[in-house]
């Protein structure tokens, strides 16, 4: 065993070095002191459950042996306490604790070594997120759990449990002013005598005690849940990792009250007490979900303590208990623009721990919900310099469009057709769907494909499947639409051109306008009427002006990336949505699916405390921007009818696709070549 | 109009001086501005719900008129606006605005003027209490009113409504950062709507939103309960006034589970989920009794936002939903020591406002409840330089002594004999009972009242109204074992003398033992039996026992003052209690009832902010002696079951009794002269 000692205290105790990676803290400690208490003493990041009792199995660290002349350290496994008995048990469990690693709380410093703690070990870990364009989440959950044993009651010193209770706390955690749930008081006695004077305490926010268990409890869950209007989504992680344990969904049951969002407000109107059936309806689907999350990942309810929500204001709303009528009509006033921060599960009537808390991400205004306050969580738009434009489309599009310096929003009325509503031939996106079509520009015949099939329609055994063709979904219509307008079926007007049935049976005559065959077969024919063409114009209409009226308050007219979310983000192919005029023009690689954007705000606000306090501080700074009086958004609108726009010249699409030149430019306040030359400015 | 203008600012606008009574506060203002705003610039102490709009009519002062040369100001009528019309339907409502009053928000200076604010208009008045003795309560209730106007949604401003009510909260009362309940937000749109943009709310502590009605809400209730054993005793408070609008008490139906609390507990150990059920049932009567208190002052529960709560450490915990199973047993620890702050209404099941608070006082100790520490609060010990002894005495005696210096408190097992339980004729403290005896100490013969009587048992026509002698009650029995002393039945050592049976008929055998017949009818005969005599002495040994354990850690042989608190308090004869050795020698004069303190002590928390910060402190100082494991209260107990006792000489009673001379003084650590000599030493 080799002892440094470099130390000139007075007393002779042999000390040593050590190094902990990656933070580069180090300090001197006598030998013999625990790895963990080193760690701690340096303030080094290191997880613990258990407080060194060799219960929870997360201190783990890894002895870097060498010469490490950088850090003046000789590291050598000597240099450690041999394996402990507690070290030993671990690694019996499978996986548990791997070759070579060691607890810190069960290993003693002997001499100088280097200590890297793995990312596995650290409290504020970062939670990798899947799509490489977001940033990573750190970990720092509201509630930790904290193991201590408490001194057995004494006649002659008379305090109370929770008192003797809080001074461990104080001592072995150093957590002190700790308030408490009255329902720790409840179940604290029998706690302690069941677990021996040893228990497990969840702590909310570093200030308040919300749970106990007898003995040692391992973990802590929290489930972070997207309400839309039509399916509910939610994820239960494990607080402690991160990790999403399950993830699942079910239909919105409020469905019954009314298919969109306006006819279950009417329904409110109509029907008094109608806010709470829906109240209700909504929460006993959260229960079911909670309880099949539950039972998927193998975690009892009562370990789910912590719970955030999303969902467009009129959902958050009634998930809340809050009525919505006011979201109905002008002026849309919401009940509150804050977060709602610790509530009590029970308040909710939720089936996880009674003592639970519940936190809903705020809403932004009365159209611009708590999900798009998920998706710029999720997006981080107010961290860069790039100017980002975040989509959410359902039946309405929420429209976010800032950076750094300064974020706008507002919603704008798309209605249901990108959803495949209100289509001839629409459904929604499932198994029979059409969501890719090509057509010949030549022959003007079209290929297709179904959701639930790889196979194009011309593809050998198309059709022999078991997956027939059902109809034609949001994405499917898009393609459908951009790909007859660069075949010339229509027209920058959207009009189908007539004239070509001469050409191809494909195109028919339908009154005084003309529709197209897409499909036929002995079960049904999908043709795109006049009338389709014209509510795709309306709705994309809507959402470029929105994006185009924020664009306009921004001052700019490009932007740098482009998110889309939801559903029809990940399903859409964005050049289609670019021809057809949904999106700005922009570079192709960066607009990009956003996937469940809000969900995610959801899960990285249930992860990270931080986050809660970016969303609300950001959403307040989001400046609203309400289409519904706005006399540009109306301009707007009515350039944006033609395909892709009546003056925008889309010059960075146009280097993919060769589209017809614009209907007319003198609208447009830049000729594409002066646009063109400003953005290289902008670059270079 | 006379303006005095000896401003020297550069402009030229008349102002005038104005000095408010009784706080002194002067201050020179514009000529027109209205007096509340002068007496809130100054910082006077003037009450106000509705902020100025001349809605509740707090804000009354008086005019003084006339030439006040020490305050350099000559007031007149005249100085003053006129009476508006506010001013002239408040005065039309009955007693709403007296004779000569003025609103001060509804009256401009127009001049110097002297203006006095009533106690009723200041917020932090005095509430007045009824025994001299006792120092008076400041008003200042956690739960306060506020009326505001809000502004109306726009749709280009896009706050919610609940940042706009916190917006003119902050504007109109300078409360900022408020937070709110979710409850709130569920409320409030449409209580905006209803009260056309004017609300009132309900702020808890200065920091949170915890109710709002539509339009002006002038009234606010609090309840203070005092849980005991037996009784539940409520008052209903304004919280505006501190007045007590409605007071009742009931049976508390846990009786059912057991008559005493050892019993309760005992049926908790034996019947799980026992204590839910007494939870449940004390919960049912408390709601039971608030809606009687409601009816009976006109009040509608939901004007009811907070409740205070005593009562002994197994009655506080039921209260709370604690299962009190660890009260039953040695270490005797309880679950929290701390106060219940800020619990909800709805958590308890009480059917007062849902979002009402509760407060429920903290436990001192196992055995030293809450209703010791509103005791403590009642009767304030802690402030003062002498020497208190407050004595509670119940099934055990909760025994608190001390001053400003140092207080100690402790428990002691009187058992129930005080209460006329385990009597041979002991009845509870109700119609028909004796409670006062004399006997003559020649003729042995008795006297004695009934409660219910104002008669004499040797006046005509005793014994011929409706009330029959059907037992004898606790102070009776204090009162009968005191006089058989004085009069020479009993001997210092309680042995009922049996050969005094030769000179009265009163004194008869009983097997090896005597008894003494206080009464006989044709109804019933009730006799004092040795067995009595011995269950008495038991109990005021234990007593006072537990009395002397304090004093000699207090290191004291005199207290300067004695409270006896409840209704034991109220109905005994201090006299008495003295000469059989309950309490310690102490001047008559200065053992006075102290009422229900317990339920007084929960009024002043309920009342007053600062009592409860009070309170928590000093429950946290006070010393905890335990009786039951401190050999010294052995060796007292054995001293104390002489009357009045084996050595205590009681000089300071014996100037008003002629009591035999004690047993012994060979125990007592100084004699009487020396005892007396200190005393004077400390008085002057």
């Amino acid at each position: 065993m080799t002892v440094h000692q470099q130390s000139a205290t007075p007393d002779a105790t042999p000390d040593a070095l050590v190094v902990f990676t990656p933070s580069g803290r180090r300090g001197r400690f006598p030998v013999g002191t625990p790895v963990i208490e080193a760690a701690r003493a340096l303030g080094v990041d290191i997880d613990s459950v258990c407080g060194g009792r060799g219960l929870c199995g997360r201190c783990q660290v890894d002895l870097c042996e060498g010469n490490f002349t950088k850090h003046g350290v000789e590291s050598r496994a000597d240099h450690l306490t041999a394996k402990s008995d507690t070290e030993v048990a671990w690694e019996k469990r499978r996986g548990a604790l791997r070759e070579g690693r060691r607890l810190s709380c069960s290993t003693q410093l002997m001499g100088d070594a280097l200590i890297d703690v793995p990312s596995a070990s650290q409290v504020h870990r970062q939670i990798v997120r899947k799509r490489a364009e977001v940033l990573d989440i750190a970990l720092d959950p509201i509630v930790r759990l904290y193991v201590v044993d408490v001194q057995e009651p004494d006649m002659h010193l008379p305090a109370s449990d929770l008192r003797r209770l809080k001074e461990s706390l104080s001592y072995e955690w150093n957590l002190g002013a700790l308030q408490n749930d009255i329902r720790v008081v409840q179940q604290l006695q029998q706690a302690l005598r069941q677990g021996n004077w040893q228990v497990t305490v969840a702590i909310y926010n570093d200030e308040r005690i919300i749970a106990v268990w007898p003995g040692f409890q391992s973990q802590v869950y929290g489930m972070a849940v997207d309400v839309g209007s039509t399916t509910i989504a939610a994820h239960l992680c494990n607080l402690q990792t991160g990790e999403v344990v399950a993830s699942s969904g079910r239909m919105n049951p409020q469905i019954r009250f009314g298919e969109d969002l306006m006819s279950r407000v009417s329904y409110i109107m109509m029907h008094p007490g109608g806010d709470e059936a829906m109240t209700r309806s909504v929460r006993e689907a959260l229960n079911e979900l909670t309880v099949e999350l539950a039972d998927e990942a193998g975690v009892h309810v009562d370990a789910i303590l912590e719970a955030t929500f999303v969902g467009n204001p009129i959902m958050q709303s009634l998930v809340f208990g809050i009525n919505p009528v006011e979201l109905g009509g002008a002026p849309f006033a919401l009940a509150t623009d804050e977060a709602i921060d610790g509530l009590w599960a029970t308040e909710m009537d939720l089936v996880i721990h009674p003592n639970a808390r519940v936190y809903g991400l705020p809403c932004i205004a009365g159209h611009v919900g708590a999900d798009t306050a998920g998706m710029i969580l999720s997006e981080t738009p107010y961290l860069g310099e790039e100017l980002m434009l975040l989509v959410d489309v359902g039946t309405n599009a929420e429209i976010v469009l800032g950076n750094r310096h300064r974020m706008l929003a507002c919603s704008s009325p798309t209605g249901p057709a990108f959803e495949g509503a209100q289509i001839s031939g629409g459904q929604r996106a499932a198994t029979g769907a059409i969501e890719r079509v090509r057509i010949d520009p030549l022959t003007l015949e079209p290929r297709y494909s179904v959701i639930g099939s790889d196979l194009w329609s011309n593809d050998p055994g198309f059709g022999q499947e078991s997956v027939g063709v059902t109809g034609i979904c949001g994405s499917g219509i898009i393609e459908v639409v951009a790909e007859m307008f660069l075949a010339g079926i229509i027209n920058q007007e959207g009009v189908i051109q007539g004239d070509l049935a001469e050409r191809s049976e494909r195109i028919i005559a339908d009154g005084r306008t003309f529709s197209y065959v897409l499909h036929q077969d002995d079960q049904r024919t999908i043709v795109i009427t006049q009338t389709d063409i014209r509510a795709i114009q309306l709705a994309k209409a809507a959402l470029y002006a929105g994006i185009r009226l924020l664009m306009e308050q921004f001052g700019t007219q490009h932007v740098d990336r482009i998110r889309i979310g939801g559903a029809f983000g990940a399903h859409i192919d964005v050049k289609y949505a670019m021809i057809l005029g949904l999106i700005p023009d922009c570079e192709l690689e960066h607009v990009t699916s956003a996937g469940n954007a809000a969900g995610t705000g959801a899960r990285i606000a249930l992860l990270s405390r931080k986050a809660r306090r970016d969303i609300e501080e950001v959403v307040r700074q989001v400046e609203k921007i309400e289409t519904a009086t706005e006399p540009r958004f109306q301009e707007h609108f009515v350039g944006a009818m033609a395909i892709p726009h009546k003056s925008d010249p889309f010059p960075l699409l146009r280097q993919h696709v060769m589209l017809p030149a614009p209907v007319s430019t003198q609208n447009s306040g830049e000729t594409r070549g002066s646009r063109r030359r400003r953005r290289q400015h902008q670059v270079h």
